[in-house]
Protein backbone atom coordinates (compact mmCIF):
# COMPACT_ATOMS: atom_id res chain seq x y z
CA UNK A 1 0.00 0.00 0.00
CA UNK A 2 2.93 2.60 1.04
CA UNK A 3 5.33 2.34 -1.46
CA UNK A 4 8.24 4.39 -0.69
CA UNK A 5 10.28 5.37 -4.03
CA UNK A 6 13.55 6.93 -3.12
CA UNK A 7 14.44 7.03 -6.83
CA UNK A 8 13.74 10.00 -8.85
CA UNK A 9 10.59 9.66 -10.77
CA UNK A 10 9.99 11.21 -13.86
CA UNK A 11 6.41 10.17 -14.19
CA UNK A 12 5.00 13.89 -12.53
CA UNK A 13 5.00 17.03 -13.74
CA UNK A 14 6.82 19.83 -12.23
CA UNK A 15 6.58 22.87 -14.58
CA UNK A 16 8.26 26.10 -15.18
CA UNK A 17 7.17 29.00 -17.15
CA UNK A 18 9.52 30.86 -19.36
CA UNK A 19 8.58 34.37 -20.27
CA UNK A 20 10.26 36.53 -21.98
CA UNK A 21 10.08 40.24 -20.67
CA UNK A 22 9.72 42.84 -23.64
CA UNK A 23 7.00 42.83 -25.22
CA UNK A 24 5.28 40.51 -23.13
CA UNK A 25 5.25 41.95 -19.68
CA UNK A 26 6.60 45.44 -20.12
CA UNK A 27 6.72 47.76 -23.57
CA UNK A 28 9.81 47.13 -25.79
CA UNK A 29 12.65 49.60 -24.07
CA UNK A 30 14.18 50.66 -27.40
CA UNK A 31 11.27 51.98 -29.08
CA UNK A 32 10.15 54.23 -26.12
CA UNK A 33 13.27 55.70 -26.15
CA UNK A 34 12.95 55.85 -29.66
CA UNK A 35 9.65 57.90 -29.45
CA UNK A 36 10.74 60.04 -26.13
CA UNK A 37 14.03 61.14 -27.54
CA UNK A 38 12.95 61.09 -31.51
CA UNK A 39 15.70 59.44 -32.93
CA UNK A 40 14.12 57.21 -35.19
CA UNK A 41 16.68 55.20 -36.18
CA UNK A 42 16.45 53.23 -32.77
CA UNK A 43 13.16 51.93 -33.60
CA UNK A 44 14.09 48.89 -35.12
CA UNK A 45 14.23 45.90 -32.64
CA UNK A 46 14.57 41.65 -33.37
CA UNK A 47 11.27 41.44 -35.22
CA UNK A 48 13.09 44.29 -37.85
CA UNK A 49 17.03 42.96 -37.24
CA UNK A 50 16.82 39.04 -36.04
CA UNK A 51 20.92 39.50 -35.85
CA UNK A 52 21.01 40.23 -32.00
CA UNK A 53 24.50 41.68 -32.74
CA UNK A 54 24.29 43.73 -35.58
CA UNK A 55 21.01 45.03 -33.73
CA UNK A 56 23.15 45.80 -30.80
CA UNK A 57 25.57 47.63 -32.74
CA UNK A 58 23.23 49.99 -34.32
CA UNK A 59 21.99 50.73 -30.78
CA UNK A 60 24.86 51.72 -29.20
CA UNK A 61 26.80 53.59 -32.52
CA UNK A 62 23.17 55.40 -32.46
CA UNK A 63 23.62 56.12 -29.08
CA UNK A 64 27.19 57.65 -29.20
CA UNK A 65 26.38 59.96 -31.96
CA UNK A 66 23.74 61.47 -30.02
CA UNK A 67 25.51 61.60 -27.15
CA UNK A 68 23.13 59.61 -24.97
CA UNK A 69 24.51 58.18 -21.80
CA UNK A 70 22.54 55.44 -18.99
CA UNK A 71 20.97 58.11 -17.18
CA UNK A 72 19.64 59.07 -20.40
CA UNK A 73 17.67 56.20 -21.22
CA UNK A 74 17.22 54.84 -17.69
CA UNK A 75 15.11 58.59 -17.17
CA UNK A 76 13.18 57.42 -20.29
CA UNK A 77 12.87 53.87 -18.90
CA UNK A 78 11.71 55.61 -15.32
CA UNK A 79 8.32 56.86 -17.11
CA UNK A 80 7.35 53.51 -18.28
CA UNK A 81 5.21 50.87 -16.55
CA UNK A 82 4.57 47.41 -17.17
CA UNK A 83 1.84 46.07 -19.92
CA UNK A 84 -1.83 46.91 -18.29
CA UNK A 85 -2.69 43.62 -16.63
CA UNK A 86 1.09 41.90 -16.89
CA UNK A 87 0.92 42.36 -13.10
CA UNK A 88 -2.01 40.57 -12.23
CA UNK A 89 -0.71 37.99 -14.93
CA UNK A 90 2.80 37.06 -13.51
CA UNK A 91 1.03 37.14 -10.18
CA UNK A 92 -1.61 34.43 -11.56
CA UNK A 93 0.91 32.45 -12.88
CA UNK A 94 3.43 32.80 -10.12
CA UNK A 95 1.00 30.47 -8.21
CA UNK A 96 0.25 28.09 -10.48
CA UNK A 97 3.94 27.75 -11.99
CA UNK A 98 8.05 28.25 -11.07
CA UNK A 99 8.42 31.24 -13.14
CA UNK A 100 11.46 32.95 -14.80
CA UNK A 101 11.92 35.35 -16.75
CA UNK A 102 14.25 35.33 -19.79
CA UNK A 103 14.97 38.11 -21.33
CA UNK A 104 18.18 39.58 -23.76
CA UNK A 105 17.66 43.02 -22.07
CA UNK A 106 20.32 44.53 -19.49
CA UNK A 107 19.19 44.31 -16.15
CA UNK A 108 20.58 47.97 -15.88
CA UNK A 109 17.65 49.03 -18.15
CA UNK A 110 15.03 45.98 -16.51
CA UNK A 111 15.81 46.68 -13.03
CA UNK A 112 13.41 50.09 -12.65
CA UNK A 113 9.85 48.23 -14.36
CA UNK A 114 11.46 44.75 -12.34
CA UNK A 115 10.74 46.88 -9.00
CA UNK A 116 7.19 47.19 -10.28
CA UNK A 117 6.62 43.22 -10.45
CA UNK A 118 7.87 42.72 -7.12
CA UNK A 119 11.38 41.74 -8.51
CA UNK A 120 10.60 38.12 -10.72
CA UNK A 121 13.51 35.89 -10.97
CA UNK A 122 15.01 37.06 -14.15
CA UNK A 123 17.90 35.89 -16.00
CA UNK A 124 19.42 38.10 -18.81
CA UNK A 125 22.51 40.33 -19.62
CA UNK A 126 24.70 43.47 -18.60
CA UNK A 127 25.94 46.67 -19.72
CA UNK A 128 29.42 47.68 -19.61
CA UNK A 129 28.86 51.35 -18.22
CA UNK A 130 32.07 53.79 -18.55
CA UNK A 131 32.95 57.36 -17.01
CA UNK A 132 29.82 59.78 -16.77
CA UNK A 133 27.07 57.07 -17.77
CA UNK A 134 28.69 56.37 -21.13
CA UNK A 135 27.47 52.92 -22.57
CA UNK A 136 30.41 51.49 -23.40
CA UNK A 137 29.68 47.69 -24.87
CA UNK A 138 27.42 45.44 -23.50
CA UNK A 139 28.32 41.95 -21.87
CA UNK A 140 25.78 38.73 -23.44
CA UNK A 141 25.87 36.15 -20.38
CA UNK A 142 26.01 33.67 -23.47
CA UNK A 143 24.92 33.27 -26.86
CA UNK A 144 21.53 31.99 -27.07
CA UNK A 145 20.62 31.67 -23.25
CA UNK A 146 17.04 31.65 -23.22
CA UNK A 147 17.66 28.34 -25.09
CA UNK A 148 20.30 26.79 -22.81
CA UNK A 149 18.27 27.79 -19.96
CA UNK A 150 15.39 25.75 -20.99
CA UNK A 151 18.23 23.01 -21.41
CA UNK A 152 19.38 23.42 -17.98
CA UNK A 153 16.11 22.94 -16.36
CA UNK A 154 15.57 20.36 -18.58
CA UNK A 155 18.55 18.38 -16.61
CA UNK A 156 17.29 19.44 -13.64
CA UNK A 157 14.43 17.27 -14.15
CA UNK A 158 11.44 20.66 -14.79
CA UNK A 159 9.41 20.47 -18.17
CA UNK A 160 8.61 24.08 -19.83
CA UNK A 161 6.56 25.86 -21.06
CA UNK A 162 7.87 29.26 -22.91
CA UNK A 163 6.56 32.14 -24.04
CA UNK A 164 7.79 34.74 -25.63
CA UNK A 165 6.40 37.34 -28.64
CA UNK A 166 9.83 37.68 -31.07
CA UNK A 167 12.05 36.02 -33.26
CA UNK A 168 14.53 35.98 -30.63
CA UNK A 169 12.10 33.71 -28.37
CA UNK A 170 11.58 30.92 -31.26
CA UNK A 171 14.74 28.69 -29.96
CA UNK A 172 13.43 29.22 -26.14
CA UNK A 173 9.69 27.94 -27.52
CA UNK A 174 11.24 25.15 -29.65
CA UNK A 175 13.26 24.03 -27.05
CA UNK A 176 10.64 24.11 -24.40
CA UNK A 177 7.93 20.53 -23.69
CA UNK A 178 5.53 23.43 -25.07
CA UNK A 179 5.81 27.05 -26.47
CA UNK A 180 3.35 29.81 -26.56
CA UNK A 181 3.59 33.28 -29.06
CA UNK A 182 2.22 36.30 -27.25
CA UNK A 183 1.21 39.16 -29.45
CA UNK A 184 3.36 38.43 -32.21
CA UNK A 185 4.42 40.23 -35.37
CA UNK A 186 2.69 38.33 -38.28
CA UNK A 187 6.46 37.25 -40.01
CA UNK A 188 6.70 35.27 -36.86
CA UNK A 189 3.16 33.37 -36.85
CA UNK A 190 3.71 32.69 -40.03
CA UNK A 191 7.22 31.21 -39.36
CA UNK A 192 6.20 29.14 -36.90
CA UNK A 193 3.03 28.05 -37.42
CA UNK A 194 3.40 25.13 -34.82
CA UNK A 195 2.87 27.25 -31.98
CA UNK A 196 -0.27 28.21 -30.57
CA UNK A 197 -0.88 32.20 -30.27
CA UNK A 198 -2.31 33.85 -27.53
CA UNK A 199 -3.74 37.59 -28.52
CA UNK A 200 -4.12 38.89 -24.68
CA UNK A 201 -3.17 37.75 -21.08
CA UNK A 202 -6.63 35.39 -20.30
CA UNK A 203 -5.82 33.91 -24.08
CA UNK A 204 -2.25 33.70 -22.85
CA UNK A 205 -3.58 31.59 -19.27
CA UNK A 206 -5.83 29.51 -21.20
CA UNK A 207 -2.75 28.61 -23.44
CA UNK A 208 -0.91 27.65 -20.14
CA UNK A 209 -3.30 25.80 -18.95
CA UNK A 210 -3.99 23.49 -21.46
CA UNK A 211 -0.10 23.06 -21.88
CA UNK A 212 0.19 21.94 -18.30
CA UNK A 213 -2.27 19.23 -19.21
CA UNK A 214 -0.99 18.62 -22.31
CA UNK A 215 2.76 17.58 -20.78
CA UNK A 216 1.60 15.76 -17.60
CA UNK B 1 36.82 54.29 -27.68
CA UNK B 2 33.87 52.19 -28.39
CA UNK B 3 34.54 48.44 -28.02
CA UNK B 4 31.86 46.21 -29.01
CA UNK B 5 32.09 42.81 -27.65
CA UNK B 6 29.80 40.40 -29.23
CA UNK B 7 31.49 37.71 -27.21
CA UNK B 8 30.86 36.50 -24.05
CA UNK B 9 32.84 37.95 -21.44
CA UNK B 10 33.31 36.44 -17.99
CA UNK B 11 35.27 39.37 -16.46
CA UNK B 12 32.05 40.65 -14.96
CA UNK B 13 29.60 39.14 -11.77
CA UNK B 14 26.29 38.14 -12.56
CA UNK B 15 25.18 36.74 -9.05
CA UNK B 16 22.13 33.88 -8.51
CA UNK B 17 21.46 34.02 -4.74
CA UNK B 18 20.08 30.35 -3.98
CA UNK B 19 18.15 30.41 -0.08
CA UNK B 20 17.45 27.16 1.71
CA UNK B 21 13.74 27.15 2.79
CA UNK B 22 13.13 26.05 5.78
CA UNK B 23 14.86 27.22 8.61
CA UNK B 24 15.72 30.36 6.37
CA UNK B 25 12.56 31.64 5.57
CA UNK B 26 9.97 29.96 7.24
CA UNK B 27 9.56 27.57 10.18
CA UNK B 28 10.63 23.59 9.93
CA UNK B 29 7.18 21.96 9.11
CA UNK B 30 7.75 18.44 10.17
CA UNK B 31 8.61 19.51 13.73
CA UNK B 32 5.74 21.67 13.71
CA UNK B 33 3.38 19.10 12.36
CA UNK B 34 5.37 16.78 15.11
CA UNK B 35 4.43 19.73 17.75
CA UNK B 36 0.85 20.40 17.00
CA UNK B 37 0.15 16.56 16.25
CA UNK B 38 2.05 15.78 19.77
CA UNK B 39 3.79 13.02 18.09
CA UNK B 40 7.67 12.78 19.31
CA UNK B 41 8.75 10.80 16.55
CA UNK B 42 7.95 13.46 14.06
CA UNK B 43 10.47 15.66 15.70
CA UNK B 44 13.89 14.43 13.48
CA UNK B 45 15.03 16.47 10.69
CA UNK B 46 18.37 16.66 8.60
CA UNK B 47 20.17 18.01 11.28
CA UNK B 48 19.84 14.78 13.45
CA UNK B 49 19.43 11.53 10.41
CA UNK B 50 21.95 12.95 7.64
CA UNK B 51 20.36 10.48 5.21
CA UNK B 52 17.31 12.32 3.50
CA UNK B 53 15.42 8.79 2.51
CA UNK B 54 16.06 6.95 5.39
CA UNK B 55 14.64 10.57 7.60
CA UNK B 56 11.40 10.70 4.81
CA UNK B 57 10.90 6.64 4.82
CA UNK B 58 10.51 7.45 8.63
CA UNK B 59 8.12 10.31 8.50
CA UNK B 60 5.53 9.05 6.18
CA UNK B 61 5.59 5.39 8.39
CA UNK B 62 4.92 7.86 11.17
CA UNK B 63 1.83 9.49 9.22
CA UNK B 64 0.52 5.93 8.34
CA UNK B 65 0.73 4.52 11.51
CA UNK B 66 -0.84 7.71 12.77
CA UNK B 67 -3.58 8.20 10.12
CA UNK B 68 -2.61 11.78 8.75
CA UNK B 69 -3.36 12.52 5.65
CA UNK B 70 -2.04 15.92 3.68
CA UNK B 71 -5.69 17.34 4.87
CA UNK B 72 -4.15 17.19 8.30
CA UNK B 73 -0.72 18.20 7.36
CA UNK B 74 -1.67 21.21 5.48
CA UNK B 75 -4.06 22.32 8.33
CA UNK B 76 -0.97 22.60 10.33
CA UNK B 77 0.92 24.64 8.18
CA UNK B 78 -1.86 26.92 7.52
CA UNK B 79 -1.43 28.51 10.42
CA UNK B 80 2.21 29.35 10.27
CA UNK B 81 3.75 32.37 8.56
CA UNK B 82 7.17 32.64 7.62
CA UNK B 83 9.90 33.78 10.27
CA UNK B 84 9.96 37.13 11.73
CA UNK B 85 11.48 39.52 9.23
CA UNK B 86 11.48 36.91 6.66
CA UNK B 87 9.66 38.59 3.99
CA UNK B 88 11.62 41.79 4.88
CA UNK B 89 15.08 40.07 4.19
CA UNK B 90 14.13 38.14 1.03
CA UNK B 91 12.99 41.48 -0.40
CA UNK B 92 16.13 43.29 0.06
CA UNK B 93 17.35 40.03 -1.53
CA UNK B 94 15.30 40.39 -4.48
CA UNK B 95 16.42 44.01 -5.60
CA UNK B 96 19.68 43.14 -5.11
CA UNK B 97 19.73 39.16 -6.12
CA UNK B 98 18.38 37.35 -8.76
CA UNK B 99 16.86 34.73 -6.65
CA UNK B 100 16.00 30.73 -6.49
CA UNK B 101 15.08 29.00 -3.10
CA UNK B 102 16.39 25.31 -3.21
CA UNK B 103 14.56 23.21 -0.90
CA UNK B 104 13.94 19.64 -0.47
CA UNK B 105 10.66 20.12 1.28
CA UNK B 106 7.47 19.09 -1.33
CA UNK B 107 5.21 21.71 -3.05
CA UNK B 108 2.53 20.94 -1.65
CA UNK B 109 3.54 22.01 1.73
CA UNK B 110 5.31 25.01 0.81
CA UNK B 111 2.66 26.38 -1.52
CA UNK B 112 0.52 28.04 1.72
CA UNK B 113 3.67 29.76 2.79
CA UNK B 114 5.06 30.69 -0.76
CA UNK B 115 2.09 32.73 -0.79
CA UNK B 116 2.64 34.49 2.13
CA UNK B 117 6.14 35.17 0.26
CA UNK B 118 4.58 36.49 -2.94
CA UNK B 119 5.58 33.42 -4.75
CA UNK B 120 9.47 33.37 -5.50
CA UNK B 121 11.49 30.85 -7.42
CA UNK B 122 10.99 27.49 -5.56
CA UNK B 123 12.97 24.84 -7.10
CA UNK B 124 12.33 21.41 -4.58
CA UNK B 125 10.19 18.04 -4.61
CA UNK B 126 6.36 16.56 -5.10
CA UNK B 127 4.60 14.07 -3.10
CA UNK B 128 2.59 11.65 -4.59
CA UNK B 129 -1.15 11.56 -3.05
CA UNK B 130 -3.77 8.93 -3.51
CA UNK B 131 -6.95 8.58 -2.67
CA UNK B 132 -8.63 10.34 0.40
CA UNK B 133 -5.52 12.52 0.79
CA UNK B 134 -3.02 10.17 2.15
CA UNK B 135 0.51 10.65 1.07
CA UNK B 136 1.26 7.56 -0.71
CA UNK B 137 4.80 8.52 -1.59
CA UNK B 138 7.57 11.20 -2.39
CA UNK B 139 9.13 12.11 -5.57
CA UNK B 140 12.75 13.62 -5.02
CA UNK B 141 13.00 15.59 -8.51
CA UNK B 142 16.24 14.34 -8.16
CA UNK B 143 19.34 13.27 -6.23
CA UNK B 144 20.86 16.48 -4.55
CA UNK B 145 18.65 18.73 -6.35
CA UNK B 146 20.46 21.77 -5.07
CA UNK B 147 23.95 20.62 -6.02
CA UNK B 148 22.90 20.44 -8.94
CA UNK B 149 21.07 23.23 -9.42
CA UNK B 150 24.17 25.34 -8.72
CA UNK B 151 26.12 23.56 -11.06
CA UNK B 152 23.49 24.77 -13.97
CA UNK B 153 23.68 28.07 -12.30
CA UNK B 154 27.13 28.30 -13.70
CA UNK B 155 26.79 26.90 -16.52
CA UNK B 156 24.47 29.61 -17.79
CA UNK B 157 27.66 32.30 -16.64
CA UNK B 158 26.08 33.26 -13.23
CA UNK B 159 28.15 33.05 -9.39
CA UNK B 160 25.74 31.86 -6.75
CA UNK B 161 25.91 32.89 -3.84
CA UNK B 162 23.85 30.23 -0.97
CA UNK B 163 22.84 30.33 2.15
CA UNK B 164 21.29 27.56 4.38
CA UNK B 165 20.86 25.95 7.67
CA UNK B 166 22.04 22.28 7.66
CA UNK B 167 23.54 18.93 6.75
CA UNK B 168 21.85 19.20 3.33
CA UNK B 169 22.59 22.36 2.25
CA UNK B 170 26.42 21.88 2.64
CA UNK B 171 27.06 20.64 -0.82
CA UNK B 172 25.07 23.18 -2.20
CA UNK B 173 26.82 26.07 -0.12
CA UNK B 174 30.47 23.99 -1.28
CA UNK B 175 29.66 24.11 -4.89
CA UNK B 176 28.41 27.73 -4.64
CA UNK B 177 31.29 30.50 -5.21
CA UNK B 178 30.37 31.55 -1.76
CA UNK B 179 28.19 29.98 1.18
CA UNK B 180 27.15 31.27 4.14
CA UNK B 181 25.38 29.50 7.17
CA UNK B 182 22.01 30.76 8.55
CA UNK B 183 21.43 29.82 12.03
CA UNK B 184 22.93 26.43 11.76
CA UNK B 185 23.38 23.83 14.45
CA UNK B 186 26.92 23.23 16.48
CA UNK B 187 27.40 20.39 14.56
CA UNK B 188 27.38 21.59 11.37
CA UNK B 189 29.25 24.69 12.22
CA UNK B 190 32.03 22.63 13.50
CA UNK B 191 32.12 20.17 10.38
CA UNK B 192 31.84 22.65 7.94
CA UNK B 193 34.32 25.79 9.72
CA UNK B 194 35.13 27.28 5.99
CA UNK B 195 31.35 29.21 5.79
CA UNK B 196 30.84 32.25 7.56
CA UNK B 197 28.40 31.92 9.78
CA UNK B 198 25.18 34.32 10.32
CA UNK B 199 23.22 35.16 13.04
CA UNK B 200 20.42 36.58 11.88
CA UNK B 201 19.13 38.35 9.07
CA UNK B 202 21.13 42.20 9.11
CA UNK B 203 24.36 39.29 9.96
CA UNK B 204 23.01 37.54 6.42
CA UNK B 205 22.58 40.99 3.87
CA UNK B 206 26.39 41.71 5.94
CA UNK B 207 27.39 38.37 4.52
CA UNK B 208 25.80 38.56 1.03
CA UNK B 209 27.09 41.95 0.36
CA UNK B 210 30.88 41.04 1.40
CA UNK B 211 30.59 37.95 -0.72
CA UNK B 212 29.35 39.76 -3.63
CA UNK B 213 32.55 42.31 -3.38
CA UNK B 214 34.63 38.88 -3.24
CA UNK B 215 33.40 37.31 -5.89
CA UNK B 216 32.94 40.04 -8.40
Amino acid sequence: MWRIRPQPQLSFALEIACLDLEGVLIPEIWINVAQKTGIDALLATTRDIPDYDELMGQRLRILEENDLTIHDVQEVIDTLGPLEGAKEFLDWLKARFQVVILSDTFYEFADPLMRQLDYPTLFCHKLGIGDGGRIEDYHLRMPDQKREAVKRFHELNFKVIASGDSYNDTTMLTEADRGILFCPPQNVIDEFPQFPVAGDYEDLKREFLKAQEAIQ
